[in-house]
């Protein structure tokens, strides 16, 4: 307790702008500091190569441009890699199922076990591995964007269990029907996460908050490189995570998520995949007429669908968490026996999707890319069943027992309640895709209808598909940037204004009576401390005064404080700030000490004879965050979370009356929640 | 002073949810209140079915929604209707000069005479109607956005007077070059404002910064009416106004804009200018190969040299700004003969245009539209000289005289001055469409270049065209919405990466060095209390401590104080929100009393024999904004106008030590930026 600790010495530097004079601390980078090692000259000189590299790097942009720039990189390759692996697994899946034409049981047991094994060894290595793994990852991003810190959710060990754990999700195909955006977002701000360590290690000038701006600019970089849409990436981040977006972050973003786009489509037409960078799901609308003016109306009218049914959808999800919570048998089997648990749904799942069962009649063979691609299909499929030749996608989605009408519908009604049963599923898994796919099949069965009743014209079923995505998924989530990502991963700009007015009206229904998006539902259901969530079940909670939940009083030195009095408050409390008041009786706030000056308080009165006062050896600082405790809750968290201070001291009336940090606006929060 | 203000009634209110509990006070919606006037039953019938269409209305969403809507409404009504008289004018000024052909001197006066009769027309007008109305506004906008109140910048005059100038400005056309966006983001917030005060008018539940949020959404629309564009006007918007930005905002400005932009295109249609919906600008771009991936780095290329050329741009434009204020003759000019000198400058710069003088080599015959159409052509002008047969564009870029390359490269050279001369014209002006245009051409000219040196290949100069307007633009704004915009007005989403490329290191180069914006120029020449904008010259500004700079003490009640002292303190102040100490001597600041309060505390005390004290009559409101002494400007500025508190009281260890509210943040702003 006598020095300093090791790893707090850059900490201590990084708080304390005037402190440290008198006292020598090597706040060297590491870089530079020296040790006693093996091969002394060869690492002399790559040190000198390294260090004359860094400051050629730092001449043209700040050591974090080229982490921002990393980060997309990275993220667009790991997604790249991922949508490989994936397309293997999904390949040798329809190979064996193929091979087995003509054994109806054989085809039975390929089509279930593999999604099941593959479900049951991904939950099974996410739970042993790393337990928090599982679910889509956004509510606990965003949860940490506001400033809490949840270091388990950042390690690399995650970073692998998710992903492994992803792709094994993936590759079950359009059986399980779950996408991979959620975990993007989540795997992108733990490579964010890393690559903001390696920032710091190789930094001359060390930026407070480097982490935070990185995870900020991780978050959009995850859905960008999913689809390689910078733009609507970027924008779809914003809008889920925070409540209060800083312009100063919008550049670094645009350019980690160009970086990330960019690369993500080189790598698709390096591997072939097309001549040059085009959309993901390239469609080809006809482009001198998308669609008359009137048809507005007609997306109007399927932005209140989407709406209505999207409402529905997260009614039977809230359900399903409550009831996966309350019921003894899953919880418990949720608990302990997860593997077993996924299996077993994912059987069930495959089971009724079975090509030879329902199957039949919701175009199960496809796989989720397929089945978007078919639902954008620009034909109208009416129109074909009168002619003899019968385009690629309505031949799947039609058969003679079934038109595609009632395809379409009971794919549906189907899927409506299947996902919800899968996104219960503990394995990583997105849930943004398939409420995409289920939007644009909701869209087609409005596009052909209007279709089949306005036949005398020629609408385009596949800009219904495209707008119903974007509103679908929009009130899904109470987002908007949907209808721009239908946009760029479709490449129909045509569409923009149909898409964006669809995607409005379906928020407007979805988001009246203060009803809560899917993932304010999840971060309900995980009790994370995140406020905007918290309002939609709690409306008076953000109202309430922080005096009235402020808990026991923190410790506090006076002015006049001995070394007896400080060491006992630095073994009674591990805050970083401490506050310093007037005096026991008067409780006038003063300022605040940095507990590193007070260990180097005790140690100087150790070593020296004369007794002195806290106020004659520790540099007293001023109050930045000062709030009374007639503030309400809400203004606290804003203030804690838009200054970025760690530290808020409630006054009243100049008396300290205490203080909050994160931890304890967690606990505060967790504290006012626990009845739901 | 014995009573509360008729005008006050309404605002106390909203402001005090506690008081007026004992006092009567008529806080009924001015519809329901009841006076003698003529014709009470017709009224009273009249009055009853509005209710019940209030309540109808009301029953579906907000009365705010109603005014959003109508906001972008009318915005795009405006919009449409300024586009049409333009024509008409631009037609006019066309036909005239052909009618003349053969008479060169003739033809010499109407080109030049006719431009600079309409700015010294337009400029005059505006001056003597309402002087703050030149100019681009964009700079007084966000100023009011941040929360400074600017009333004459919002009044029905100004709105009239401001959209009479524009047309003016606009109908000198090319010769002049400048634009209509800023002045049109001006012009919504002006509506948007009287809107703000109807919604108020007719809506039961009043809603605390209605006004405000009105003229976030405003400063959207106003963008997305000019051009159709819906997204990238919101971003637009969102960049260039604010540092932080409220996502709870964010529907209502996609909303207002969808609705604004549906609006423009619809009229569009129905004047018979398209079939349908489409982009303003609309290209037809090869779709099948867009661009080789290869051509990225041909884009990144052309983002550093808009980058490049857009620092020297700015430095020109803010040394103009300079000796317009330090030449003495120029001073004078621009104070009282506007009209004079705005002619005057209209002339010279339409000489230099002239047909057949300079203006054979830079297309000057075109209008802002035809250039950018012009540039954005999809085809080869460099393969089409060597062929018999020269597309439309071309013909009017080059002769026998003189080439393309030649006609862009004098062009570009010549409009950089001539633009910069024509941003001191004193008349409404929007410059963001002309800095779009001149990067257009600035990435033509890559364009072919490149098209030139690897010949052996299918590159499409208009792409070109299209990044380097959103490179160029992005540079000078420091913003990256105009890449979405640039696809937005021409349709073609398969350029939106390599416009994004561009516009990422055009504006990594012009943000180098905290090198100001073009509005932050604009910003820093009026003087405006914008600290984002001051920050760029005086770094040190926004770090200063809050103690430093406070202004004299305002005034301050005692818990105690009698009729007398409430009665002189009513007297010396004016401020809403007046402070309450313990004592004078101990300076505990308590709380705060409104001033409403106080004239009843003082109406009560005449009335009643027995002296009563202060806190036994008043409630005092507990103090919500609170910040120390040490707290820096920035930060102070920061609670201002997050919190949306209207007084920020600066205690010191409890005492009171001063108050600010934003005219006091004004006053300092302003006394500590006195020398630039």
């Amino acid at each position: 307790m006598n020095s300093v600790e090791p790893g707090r010495e850059i900490f201590v530097k990084n708080l304390d702008p005037e402190g440290g004079r008198d006292v020598e601390t090597p706040c060297k980078s590491p870089l530079l500091s020296e040790a006693w090692r093996p091969y002394q000259r060869p690492r002399a000189i790559t040190k000198e190569w390294l260090l004359k590299l860094r400051s050629c790097f730092g001449a043209v942009c700040g050591m974090e441009w080229y982490g921002y720039a990393a980060l997309g990189v990275l993220t667009a390759f790991l997604s790249f890699l991922m949508d490989l692996s994936v397309a293997k697994l999904l390949n040798a899946h329809q190979w064996l199922y193929m091979k087995l034409e003509g054994n109806s049981l054989l085809q039975f047991f390929c089509w279930t076990l593999y999604p099941a094994c593959l479900c049951a060894v991904g939950s099974t290595f996410s739970h042993d591995i790393c337990p928090f793994s599982t679910g889509s990852g956004i509510p606990e991003v965003r949860t940490m964007l506001v400033g809490f810190e949840m270091p388990h959710y950042l390690s690399v060990t995650h970073l692998f269990t998710k992903y492994v754990g992803l792709i094994c999700t993936l590759a079950a195909g359009s059986t399980v029907f779950l996408g991979k955006v959620g975990p993007f977002v989540h795997l992108s701000t733990m490579v964010g996460a890393y690559l903001s360590n390696l920032c710091t290690l190789v930094q001359v000038d060390k930026k407070e908050n480097a982490l935070r701006e990185m995870l900020v600019v991780a978050a959009g970089v995850g859905v960008a490189s999913c689809f390689g849409a910078p733009v609507s990436g970027v924008l779809f981040s914003v809008e889920v995570m925070s409540s209060h977006f800083a312009l100063k972050q919008y550049v670094p973003c645009f350019f980690s998520a160009a970086c990330g786009a960019l690369t993500f489509r080189l790598f698709a037409v390096w591997s072939g995949d097309g001549e040059t960078l085009q959309a993901l799901f390239k469609t080809d609308f006809p482009a001198a007429l998308p669609f008359y003016p009137l048809e507005i109306l007609l997306f109007a009218f399927l932005g209140l669908v989407c709406g209505a049914v999207s409402c529905c959808y997260l009614f039977c999800h809230r359900r399903m968490l409550k009831f996966t919570k309350t019921n003894s048998v899953l919880a418990k089997l949720l608990t302990t026996e997860k593997g077993l648990y996924a299996g077993t749904v994912a059987f069930l799942l495959a089971c009724v999707t079975f090509p030879h069962f329902f199957g039949r009649y919701m175009a199960s063979k496809f796989t989720m890319k397929q089945l978007l691609t078919s639902l954008m299909d620009s034909s109208q499929w009416g129109s074909q069943t009168h002619n003899a030749s019968v385009s690629e996608p309505l031949s799947k989605w039609s058969s003679p027992e079934s038109p595609f009408y009632f395809s379409l519908t009971f794919f549906l009604l189907m899927k409506m309640w299947l996902l919800v049963v899968a996104c219960s599923l503990p394995v990583p898994a997105g849930y943004f895709m398939p409420v995409f796919l289920y939007g644009a099949a909701l869209g087609r069965l409005v596009g052909e209808g209007a279709a089949y009743v306005f036949s005398w014209t020629s609408i385009n079923p596949g800009g219904y598909a495209l707008a119903g995505a974007a509103a679908y998924s929009g009130a899904v989530t109470h987002t908007l940037s949907p209808a721009l990502l239908a946009v760029e991963v479709t490449g129909q700009f045509s569409h923009a204004v149909p898409a964006l007015v669809a995607a409005l009206l379906a928020n407007a229904v979805a988001r009246s009576r203060r009803r809560p998006s899917f993932y304010d539902a999840l971060s309900i259901g995980k009790r994370l401390p995140h406020l905007p969530s918290l309002k939609k079940v709690c409306p008076q909670l953000p109202s309430t005064p922080v005096g009235q939940v402020l808990g026991v009083k923190s410790v506090q030195l006076q002015k006049a404080a001995g070394p007896a009095e400080v060491e006992d408050v630095v073994h009674s409390s591990t805050e970083t700030q401490i506050p310093v008041v007037d005096s026991h009786e008067s409780q006038i706030l003063l300022g605040f000490v940095l507990r590193s000056e007070l260990l180097l308080f005790l140690h100087h009165s150790k070593t020296e004879t004369l007794e002195k006062h806290l106020d004659e050896v520790c540099c007293i600082h001023p109050i930045s965050a000062l709030i009374s405790p007639h503030n309400s809750i809400q203004e606290a968290y804003s203030i804690l979370s838009l200054i970025g201070a760690q530290t808020l001291f409630v006054t009243d009336r100049g008396r300290l009356v205490g203080l909050i940090t994160w931890p304890e606006m967690k606990g505060i929060l967790e504290n006012l929640t626990k009845e739901i």
